[in-house]
């Protein structure tokens, strides 16, 4: 099949092995996938991945065991737990030791043809939800895990960090659940996109400090410096950056004002897609490009550049 | 009065000017005043501190316009707040932005013949409590700050990090309150110390990855690293340490293993002394000496010695 591959460099084969699904796995067809962060830290060397990246995708069922799934229109949760640990007996296969992670960790992903996950990883899409807002499903599951995570007053003053993706997405969520909520980026052009998307955008300097919650959602290690100095003392700081190298931080500010900083990864699907259901949120306003498979090193770069927010391969 | 001064140098001064309250403060003479970490690193030059370090004291009130005040023997809570803000007016002084610290920030402090504190601040202690063991409840209402943070469920698989004062005072606050607790650390002598009070110690290399919380105690910043591996995915993390510089520290595996990380403080005095007139706690077993005033640069040279714990000030 055709797939977009790191190894030694990114390339793209079109003689790549379809996958050879375990037992009680699925193949799907990829119909779209979506590029994200990680995606650019992947090629850049993080975690020293080799093999197909992309964790974020809607596609077919194509090949399975399960008779419910045959020929389903899907998204996947992309954590693959080991299914006997005790993580995963509590409902918990995302933070399975042995886990494998879709596109991210010993597990070919979603900017290929052909994917394949374990059957009880895929949930059918309600019509209601078309390719291209479904394809979203992932990464706002990911920020409906915040509100598992913790306890926000409705009326907690929010800033979000960071004017890339998941920054944008993070603020469309919390608006559309009812929070107050400011952005704060660097660049004048995403912010002047976000604007005309009715979002509170503000260029970061200008923030003021006395926030409730800070979501750190700024990829980079300085940003949890930057959450820190923002929030009232006893405030909550959240962390999504998975790819903060090392930075220099000085935590004795979040011992002295009492400050809760909450680690925050991937989230169940179920909330998102009832939020896409309802008609909550409307994240295609975000796409900036579909690009084909085979231009995927060119979508990529695209990813990577102002104001584009998400990129998007169709296989 | 006589007075242990950080200026340029640590020094013993008879001529040091007696405190001089303002409106609504109490002049208390100090009996005993406790030698704490924080103390080491104000003298090390954390801070900038200038003046009369020392927060933590017994002692009795000499002077004041509160007649129920005069005379008691009396503890005190170490932040001062303007009184007006918003913090002071939800009762968190602690947190005000404008506050002085007993012998940290903008206040000289117990390492003296007299101090002065907010009428307030100013609580006075149980007969059942010795001096000995009043000067503790500083550092103990710091412990059962965490209680008023978090939420631990009574089963919690909780470690300590750092055998050091408060490492060794936290790990008794949590056994006293009925959680099962490691202590782990580097120094043998100090855990011998320790496993002869029932404690369950443990080389820190020794500990195994998988606890609910990690307390971070190590007062230096590889300890939130440490902490970080030793937590279950979804743990917590406390982390005390404020003189923690800053340490090259990668939170991405907080974010991947959703850990929370709670900073914490100075606690509510109430809790204290309740627990150490209720006998719940005797923290006078960590007593490793006490010195006259005039011995202070002695005595805090003996605070940092290994096996010792509390050492005591008797201006």
């Amino acid at each position: 099949m055709r797939a977009f591959l790191l190894d030694h460099r990114p390339i793209v084969r079109r003689d790549y092995p379809d996958p050879a699904p375990a037992s009680g796995e699925s193949i799907v067809r990829v119909r779209l996938a979506g590029i994200c962060g990680t995606d650019l830290e992947l090629a850049r060397g993080y975690m020293s991945f080799r093999g197909v990246p992309g964790h974020e995708f809607i596609g077919e069922v194509v090949g399975t065991g399960s008779r419910p799934l045959m020929g389903k229109r899907v998204v996947g949760e992309i954590n693959a737990g080991c299914g006997r640990c005790a993580r995963c007996r509590e409902g918990l296969a995302r933070h399975c030791p042995d886990r494998t992670v879709l596109g991210i960790l010993n597990r070919d992903g979603a900017f290929a043809e052909y994917l394949r996950l374990p059957d009880e990883n895929l949930i059918a899409l309600p019509d209601s939800v078309t390719d291209e807002a479904g394809v979203f499903v992932e990464p706002i599951a990911a920020i409906y895990e915040i509100f598992e995570q913790t306890r926000l007053g409705r009326g907690a003053k929010i800033a979000v960090l960071g004017d890339g993706r998941l920054g944008a997405l993070t603020a469309i969520v919390f608006r559309a659940e009812g929070y107050a909520v400011v952005l704060g980026g660097h660049h004048r052009n995403k912010l002047d996109r976000l604007a005309g998307l009715g979002l509170d955008v503000q260029l970061e300097e200008r923030l003021e400090p006395g926030f409730d919650v800070a979501i750190d959602c700024t990829g980079v290690g300085a940003g949890l410096n930057r959450a820190l100095a923002l929030v009232r003392p006893r405030g909550t700081v959240i962390l999504k950056s998975t790819a903060a190298a090392g930075a220099a931080l000085n935590l004795a500010q979040a011992v002295v004002n009492e400050i809760t900083i909450v680690g925050s990864r991937c989230g169940r699907f179920a909330p998102a897609i009832a939020a896409l259901d309802a008609g909550k949120i409307d994240p295609r306003q975000l796409i900036s490009g579909i690009f084909s498979l085979d231009e995927a090193p060119a979508a990529l770069d695209a990813a990577g550049r102002s104001p584009n927010f998400k990129v998007l391969l169709k296989p």
